[in-house]
């Protein structure tokens, strides 16, 4: 039996400017930095304390791990880092306002890429101004570099690492952090939970709120969909992100 | 050739207050936050990118080396931690305050305790408030726990670290930055300089300024003493540090 624990970074810069992100690597706002402290406290009060974190190599995790670490004494636990963490890469639109973007395209264009399973927005260009083409952090992906990513190209990048580096944390009998993104994380959960292709569109992770899965040693969450430790305000959190960029 | 970089931790909550803290894991103050914030300025400025960091257990250090690489772009490197990188060990004296401790033992015992090589300060008891006796992240020491250091100590359980952790990467050619502490930075430029256990007494490390080794194939300085990057800053501070105290 482990314990898996799911932290989707708080509010961005670009979140609250209403702007495509993706691998663009944008800083947290003071609302999210107090959301990452939040969601370390919420771990104390719950007893919930992560022995490893995982991150992705984007700034607004990694600040909302060191956050949420600090907030609950477990700021010296191992940390280790992944590219196969990161949000998912957003394409051309990375650096687009969102709400131009659905008025351009229109609400069915709009939704097929933030939501469908397998369609993904138009590559970027490696001399677009938000292109990570170039970007020391990601010079030995070679091939493996995306220029643009729909959920189902996120599931494929993430699983490697999850059998490669989580799952033997999880073996070890570690409570597991995960400090990620919306995309990554909802990759993470459709492998958990087995949601369909269909379901995951449905699927939204609210901001600073720990979503925690008790797995047995098939790596089976006991209770499907894990459990939020603030289930009101997740459920709340959640529908406001399913209304963005309305 | 390898480049090595030490950073001492930024001002915390009790260098303000003038106790002694050693292995109490205080936070840093917002001077100390700027501090580690200037020291990844620094860096960028340099043109010196960290590949890999090291820090110890300690908060201070911690987000020392979190502020520093968020500055410099490189927040997303890998990160490794040992309570071998930690503090000394002020024993008894932990939490008591640097001016009283002189009034009451004298400028002589004072200065032993502070900077003699070879004599600790009397052990701190299991139940003293200040103990780190029980806290988690030691509970692997065992008979390693520390109960009082003097920096001759600090040399021996910070030696077999570097020659595991540290010097593999060195050797790799990675560029590896060190956050860390005044007496465990001490201990690593005692080995590195080959500074005479008399000598080292007069040896004080700045807090937020890079010091800056280049590394022989044989781990030696190519200059004795390293550089820092801004040496008119770091001359004034380190005589700062002397005066603690007085």
């Amino acid at each position: 039996m482990a314990t898996l624990i799911l932290l989707r970074h708080g509010e961005s810069e670009w979140n609250a400017k209403n702007l495509f992100t993706g691998w663009v690597d944008v800083a947290l706002t003071d609302k999210g930095r107090a959301e990452a402290t939040r969601g370390g406290e919420q771990l104390v009060e719950a007893g919930l304390l992560p022995d490893v974190v995982h991150t992705s190599l984007q700034r607004r995790a990694i600040t909302t791990a060191h956050l949420a670490l600090d907030a609950a004494d477990r700021h010296w636990i191992p940390v280790r880092r992944s590219w196969r963490l990161n949000e998912r890469h957003y394409g051309a639109l990375q650096g687009k306002d969102k709400k131009q973007i659905r008025d351009e395209y229109g609400e069915e264009q709009f939704m097929l890429w933030r939501r469908s399973y397998d369609v993904p927005p138009p590559p970027i260009d490696d001399d677009d101004p938000w292109s990570q083409f170039g970007d020391p952090r990601y010079a030995d992906l070679g091939d493996e570099m995306p220029r643009s990513e729909c959920l189902k190209d996120v599931v494929a990048r993430m699983l490697p690492y999850w059998d490669s580096a989580i799952v033997p944390d999880l073996e070890s009998g570690l409570t597991v952090l995960i400090a990620a993104h919306g995309n990554s994380l909802r990759a993470i959960v459709k492998h958990l939970d087995q949601v369909s292709d269909a379901d995951i569109a449905g699927l939204n992770i609210p901001t600073g709120m720990p979503l925690v899965y008790e797995l047995d040693e098939q790596h089976v969450p006991t209770v499907a969909g894990g459990r939020y430790l603030d289930p009101e305000a997740a459920a709340a959190a959640a529908a406001a992100v399913a209304n963005q960029g309305r």
